[in-house]
Order: structure tokens, then sequence, then C-alpha cells
């Protein structure tokens, strides 16, 4: 059954092009989450997704840019991708809260609410102190809520995650982040984050970027295992996967990553893309990971449901039951 | 028949609220062209954008965003507004052709080509050489006949507007001018540009602003006398109105309109609202105006033909036959 399972990416920010879009499909991969702007403001995020009303245009044999749940069975039995464009940060909003609908009609389906640093909404995963859920961030929330916007909590502090948890009326999404017991760092989660993600029907995307999961040396049967673990804590329905993939770029992308523009580049904060593990090297290995699944004893149910099933039953549920209720 | 009949003004650049959006109701119109640019660039236009969200989030029972020439009917039957977001610039786009399809997907459906002046499409209607259409220009043509956004030449010189007829695959409309020998002002067309229009299907809204229709002074007569020549000149097929209304707005948005930021506002180029004639002041007037067009002895199907049949016909033609072909 899992090898004609429906697979979503809970995140990529490659460089995209239409050979980077193959490897999806060469993968099996049917949705992916991509990344438009991480410190973009509005003005440099509409020129983004200019570029991708071209590729679409250009490669529509290939993807097309998905805007509801529905999109991901449409795009599996197409042998297609359905691409979800998503934020890593909420810059593109700047301070307008108006801006969530506006980049909803451009076709933005989910949004992190903040990258790494405190920005308007909250506090990001590598500050020291974290504000929580700011009086722009509650606004914002309910405004995604309305339109039909996905939250992503993965680069976001813990108090403002559970803040923007609860104060969210739908569930939300961790697309690429792991438990922190699994690998000690900010970008992970604790369980006090998790569980009330799941317990309003919220799905956490475990992420193979080497610096969350541990490096190139991380095995398939460490990482699986995990994955087994997180369902036998949290239940079949609230565990999936985002790769994280950052194909195509060279080196000085992840100092842009890294800095922004909010401090210099220096060679002490300017490292190089870590290296992965041989077993994962990018989208056309998620049947290898697939065969660690099998291996950890996974149910044919439980790896459909982690592959894909939860993702887009999340997507669903955010997307096209709220759309209705905004003026789009 | 023509108390019955469905108008459609071919433009407006009021300030918009609630209330000068109710004097269109109250004057029986179902449908406008609403200007949301004029020097605009895309980062200030979605500002703009974003407000008529929020104001059609607000007035849902009043007006909605309009997207297609079928929704202006479905305006009459809910006894609505249909509000055609317009540019009358394409400073929006800048100079990526890609903002065409960006701004189709945020609502925008008509674009005049150029405001008055030279741009980096073509020659405005005030330059005293016009260049011609542009190789940029021919791009967005294409661009705008794709993606189903009406092309607008009233504010355009002589020789863009014809070459711009000739490149563009569809109908075009002159939203509001008159003939040249109705009024002469730059502003006002020539047989030379009517006639290719009309013989392309295209439309051209007789237009009621004082300073290409005569001033204060202009009388009901001569104005509806106008349109009856024009219909027996080009037929019943290819006459509308377009009031371009200015309503809410003080002294200062002239100033605006006449110098944008390419010129410094000076006493000399600041000049004040001009004085409109009695018979027709606002929105509010357009029965004034049909029963006008009765005098003047125009059967019910040519009132209804020119009061909004036309554009209905070619905004559908444009809009809705077109926008398929567009990834959008």
């Amino acid at each position: 059954m899992h090898q004609q399972a429906t697979v979503v990416d809970g995140l990529q920010i490659s460089n995209w092009s239409r050979p980077v879009l193959e490897e999806l499909r060469t993968g099996g991969v049917s949705a992916v989450n991509a990344t438009c702007a991480v410190w973009e403001n509005a003005a440099e995020t509409i020129r983004s997704i200019a570029q991708w009303l071209e590729l679409a245009n250009r490669n529509d044999d290939l993807f097309f840019l998905a805007t509801s749940g529905a999109d991901i069975e449409r795009a599996k039995e197409q042998n297609k991708i359905a691409v979800f464009l998503g934020f890593q940060n909420t810059s593109p909003f700047e301070d307008d809260y108006r801006y969530v609908e506006l980049f909803h009609r451009l076709g933005v389906r989910i949004a992190q609410l903040t990258y790494n640093n405190q920005n308007l909404l909250g506090g990001g995963c590598f500050e020291a102190e974290d504000s929580g859920l700011t009086r722009y961030g509650r606004v914002v929330v309910s405004e995604m809520n309305r339109v039909g916007m996905l939250i992503d909590l993965s680069h976001v502090g813990y108090r403002t995650s559970r803040e923007a948890i609860e104060a969210s009326t739908v569930p939300v999404a961790i697309t690429h982040s792991n438990p922190l017991w699994f690998f000690d760092t900010p970008r992970n989660k604790p369980h006090d984050v998790i569980q009330p993600l799941v317990d309003r029907g919220g799905v956490i995307g475990c992420c193979l970027y080497p610096t969350v999961s541990g490096g190139e040396h991380m095995t398939i049967e460490s990482f699986a295992g995990m994955v087994a673990r997180m369902v036998d804590q949290y239940g079949p329905s609230h565990v999936g996967l985002g790769s994280d993939c950052t194909r195509g770029w060279d080196h000085e992308f992840v100092g842009w990553l890294r800095n922004g523009r909010w401090q210099p580049t220096a060679p002490e904060n300017s490292p190089r893309w870590p290296a992965w593990p041989n077993w994962f090297t990018g989208p056309e290995d998620f049947p290898r990971l697939t065969e660690g699944l099998v291996a950890a004893g996974l149910t044919d149910g439980t790896i459909a449901a982690v592959l894909g099933g939860n993702f887009s039953r999340l997507f669903a549920e955010v997307m096209d039951t709220t759309k209705e209720k905004a003026n789009v």
C-alpha cells in the first residue's frame, strides 16, 4: 500500500527550477510546501511570486500552484506536483494585516509566524527571550484562520508557539522540526509544544535537515525509530515529514538564511551547507526513507499517514473549509 | 425597457467609501471600472488593493470585487455593484511583464496603457511626440490578452492607440473619452483611432468629465446628441459611457493626477476640480442622463446597449473567454 501512498513534503526551500522539481517527481512526491519568502518584504515577495507564475506557466506538465488540500490528490492522479507557496517568515505582511488576504489571493497558503528572530508577530526560536504572540500576532493569526492560510511554527519560539496554538481556531503545523529529545537545538520542539499542537489536531513534520537531525552520520534506523516513537507517543494522525531540502543553491544562500539584512555577513556567521546522510540527499530518496519506515515496523496505514495523509488532511481542513469565509 | 437596463460606468476615480459607493446604487449603476492606480508602483499598488479588500469585506452587502463579465448581471440581480479594479497607468507593472498575471490574480481586470505621459509601454496623450507601442508594450499587450485583462486607451496617444488596437488579439476599450469633434483636447479621439477600435469590436465610453466634454455649461442635449451621432456613425454596439466621476476627493488630488512625482507641483499646475454641469454631478444622475438619451430619440435597445450592454459584452469577451488560457 505504501508504494501507492501520497507523499507530501512539509517544507523545501530549494532554488526552484525544472530539474529540481523533477527530483520531486522522481521521488514520488505529490505535494510540497515551497518557501517563497524568508526575510523579504512585500515588494520583494511579489517579485518572488511573479517568478513562480512564470515557472508554473512554463512547466505546467510538471507542476501547478496548489490552493486547496484537494489539489494534492489531483496532482497525484495527474502525475504532477502540487506546489503550495509558503512563507518562512511573516515579513511579507509587513505591518499590514490586510496583506494576509492579499497574499492568499496570490496563492500563498502557508506562513511560518517567525523565522529564528523576534518579529512583529512574536518570538523566534533563537531569541534568548520569547515575547509571546504580540498584539499584531493575534490579529494575523485570526486573519490567517479567516482566509484559510496554514500557520507554521517550525522556527518559532516555544512560548509564541504555544500561544499561537491556543489562539488559532483551526489546527496548526510544525512543518519541519523534530522533538527536542532527538536532537537538542532550539529549532526542535519540547513535548509541551508538540502535545498542545496534537491536542488541537495539528501535524508535526519530522525533519531531515542535518542541523536538526544530527548531521551526515544520522542513520535511517535512528530517524525511522524517532518517527515510530512519535507515532507511539502522539498517535498515527499527527506525524508527517518535512525534508527541508535546499536543492540548487550555492553556499552564499546559507548566509542569506542566517543573516538576512539584520546583521552583517561575516566569516563566523557564513557557514557552508551541511552534509546530508548518504541515505537521504534529496527528494529522490523518499522511497528509501519509506523503506526505513517499513523496517521500523510501522503499519502500511501509518506509513501512508506519515508520508502524506496527515498533511493532506490538515491542508484540507485549514484551506478548504475556511476559504469560503473569505471574500475571495 | 431602459429603466431596467444594466448600467456599467466605464470609469470612475473616486475616493472610495461606503457613501460614495451608495451613490452608484442610487444611480442604478451595476458595475464600474474603479481606478486603483495612476502613478503608483507595484508596492504602492498592493497597498491600494489591500484597502479595497478591506472595503469589500466590510461592505459585502453593497458591492463585490468583480472578476468576470458575468459578474455584472449577478450584481444587478443582487442589487449590488460589481467593482472592477482598474489601472489608469501601467506603472504598477514596472518593468516586469509577469506583474500582469500577478495583478490579474489580485483582481485587476482593466489597465490603461499610459496616463498622459510617455511610459515604458508607449506614448501618452499629452506628449508632443508619440513613440508608438514599445517593445515592452507589445509584450504587455500580449500578456494582457493571455490572462484576460482589458486594454484601455483613454489617456493614450493616438499612434500608440492605433498600434495597440492592431497588436491586441481581442477587442479593446476607450473607457472615458469623447470624439475629437465634440471637444478639442488630446484626451479625445480622432476618427482614425475610433474606427479601427470599432472595426475590431471595441467600445468607447463617452465621458462626462468637464475638461473633455466642455465644462459646466455643456447641455444634456449636446451630450446626448453626441452619443446619438456616435451611434449613427459607429453603430449601436460600440458606444458606452464612462463618467470619470471623481467623488470624495479634495483639490489636492488633482495635483497628484496632474503631476504625480514626475514634475514639481506648482501653482500653475495645481488646478482645482472643474465644475460639472448641473444635470450630471455624480453617479446619482445616471437616470437623468438616460432621460436625455430618450429625448435624443435613441431606441430602447440602443439605450440599453449604451448604458451597459456594450461594456458588458466587451468585458465578458475579454475577461471570461481568455482567462482559461492563463494558469489562474
